[in-house]
């Protein structure tokens, strides 16, 4: 995707901790190079941001980003070099690449991610090529492209323990599926030489967004000492109910307490800082959302009493997938906006390096409200949008680059944390 | 330097290799990986490349790269993430970052180089402080710059066996000093801890055109081999003289029968590739040049009977520097052309990856000649000149990326080239 025509204008508030993390720069590059010895990053993420100016956190972490193609060209020659050190790093004597994306082969946004993402492993110098779990493709499909593009998709094959597709053994299998129907047997206990990123273990049928944001808390905390801030200002505050049934109302009570309990502590947090706001939470699936199956939340009263369209629309997020353990986050308003409407950052990593980040943006939806949404539109970062570009030298507040670097700052935070989840969550 | 607002029109011949390195892709970069496993690449490095199209190789290769300033701000974010990789690799522990600059603090282009290099390790995560061997420089100095920036240069101050300026002591000293002067002795024998980059060892005083060109032969040997080319398709025939004075015509009949061997030798070559045309070579001083002391010669006739100017020319390159040594290159045609201008590729490397590159422009200057000179120009190779970005689909010789992806590789070869020597002129 190109960069618009016209001139886009991200607007937001001055973020309160900007100068405290430019002026700590070489400490925080030194803390994530001792942090990457300590813990291997995952091989790519991208994480959901929002930015209330008192505060930017992390609301979401990816381990299947999906939105390569929302980048603009300008971070294909940084997201080449990024991969060609991962690839380097997990797997230096590999040639040849297996994709694997996501089954929906219909949705051209997807489609357009996987080209694009395709096109960054081959550029890094390897052969890649596409396989797919549905079992409506069986023998080789090409898909048209908008743009004249076209895109082939085999069917996968497993010989023995290994993974491929016709005439093609490949060193490395990258998932672009999350696994959130579960992990099909056809990846299960394959040949350890052949390289299988992320780990099983980083699907939506074993991660849980509690486990990731309890490895964050952990994280947040150490960065906040490193800059003299505190950790809040980082981080949103979490709960969990584990035993729920929206359809039947089971473990309502729980989930009135933890929201209770939860805008009590946020509420209290706010006294702190001196924000004159009402606080909100975030009501969502503990494993994986799609944007579905989200809830705003403004008093524990609301969750006592959902209507029928409402619990229907919590219960299950995805086909088949009952949602019964839930994750309670302290919601993050968003003071940014894009052309007017509310947007979010959202920053893309390959191994350590922030690659880049578009905006989310959604012209009908609320400050507090979830913008992964139907009607939402991506506007990629301008290209020193980078997010490693700060200028050390700007006025605080004044420069978008310093703003970005924050960004990759913060989302780098969450990628520590998705690290230190999956050694913890390992077999 | 922004991408001036006009188009660039980039044209050139379809260069006869360029569809088998595509092919070969994958095994090139696998090749790569395994080289720069079994050696180190230089901090940085640029290489000037000539294009003739039956032929593109390195004639130059630089480890003190000077234009920095001549990329692309595209580029940026590239050069960021490879300097965040080679401090990893080379000093991880790294926080402060000492730059020693070339002395002429007047030349207002070099020094917006300087600015931009320490602009690209200060976003890397350092902190980075600029100190100057010239003795003009007693106190801390500020030089404006076009543009609003401002570089702040300190004297070099030595403590013990340790580099720094006052109150900053760093892990890195990274040298953009390429001592053709000589190695001060202010830089010898520093402590085993400071890590001083490049090492001495690839100065000018230390290293010579013919032993990176010795080097290179094998390198392009075994490239040539991957690929199924003839090696001499990216390698120029190079022969040197040790003992020469212009001034008083000593070494002139080395010179001479040198000369003739050479030019038959590109004869003989041409006759087997089918090229109708008068070879020429390039006479240059073996350590160093700044594109100064460089002839262009078509018989052995015309070194045998140099005027007196002629002489001076090639006498001395810097004050006080005289030319004992010298290389005698095949001449290597340049058929690419900026906005008609005769115009040479240059690649920018920092660490293994490429991150960018510009066109050295000369109006004024024949296919056969030096573009190094006064009158030249640099056109910034447009941002997905990364040369990490090559269209394998496109049609062969159809599309820039892919001749950018070439210049990449064929720049990456002189830097592997330069690492086995920088081994093995270590003392």
């Amino acid at each position: 995707m190109s960069s618009p025509a016209a001139p886009v204008v991200v607007a937001g508030p001055a973020l309160a901790f900007e100068q405290r993390v430019l002026d700590a720069m070489p400490a925080i590059e030194h803390w994530f190079r001792h942090q990457w010895h300590e813990h291997t990053p995952p091989f790519y993420a991208s994480v959901d941001l929002r930015n209330a100016g008192f505060k930017l956190a992390p609301v979401d972490t990816n381990l299947f980003p999906g939105g390569f193609n929302n980048l603009a060209d300008e971070a294909l020659p940084s997201a080449v070099q990024a991969a060609q050190f991962a690839i380097e790093r997990t797997c230096p004597e590999a040639r040849k690449l297996l994709l694997i994306p996501e089954r929906h082969t219909r949705n051209v946004y997807y489609l357009q991610n996987v080209a694009r993402l395709a096109r960054i492993l081959e550029s890094a110098g390897l052969e890649v090529r596409i396989a797919s779990l549905a079992d409506e493709i069986v023998a080789e499909t090409t898909v048209s492209l908008p743009g004249g593009d076209t895109l082939r998709i085999e069917p996968l094959e497993r010989r023995g323990g290994r993974l491929g597709v016709a005439g093609f053994d490949p060193c490395i299998v990258l998932l672009n599926n999350d696994l959130s129907a579960g992990t099909p047997s056809v990846l299960r206990d394959i040949d350890p030489a052949q390289v299988l990123l992320p780990p099983l273990h980083a699907g939506w049928s074993v991660r849980r967004k509690s486990q990731h944001f309890a490895c964050y808390d952990e994280v947040a905390a150490e960065f906040a000492q490193l800059v003299g801030i505190d950790p809040w200002m980082v981080n949103p505050l979490f709960a969990r109910c584990g035993e729920i049934d929206f359809r039947d109302g089971a473990g309502a009570e729980c989930l009135a307490q933890q929201v209770d309990r939860l805008l009590a502590a946020i509420r209290e947090k706010y006294r702190e800082h001196g924000i004159r706001q009402d606080p909100f939470v975030i009501v969502k699936a503990d494993a994986g959302t799609y944007g579905m199956g989200i809830m705003t939340v403004r008093d524990a009263s609301e969750v006592e009493s959902l209507n029928r369209k409402q619990r229907n629309k919590m219960a299950v997020i995805k086909e088949g997938l009952r949602v019964t353990e839930v994750i309670i986050q302290e919601g993050v308003p968003s003071y940014e906006t894009v052309s007017q409407g509310v947007a979010e950052p959202v920053v893309y990593m390959i191994d350590r390096y922030v690659i880049g980040g578009f905006h989310r943006v959604h012209p009908d939806r609320g400050i507090d409200e979830n913008l992964n949404a139907p009607g939402m539109h991506f506007v990629p970062l301008p290209f020193d949008g980078s997010c490693n570009l700060p200028d050390t030298h700007a006025a605080p507040g004044a420069c978008a680059l310093n703003r970005f670097y924050v960004y990759g700052v913060i989302g780098r935070l969450a990628l520590l944390a998705a690290a230190r989840e999956l050694e913890r969550t390992a077999v």
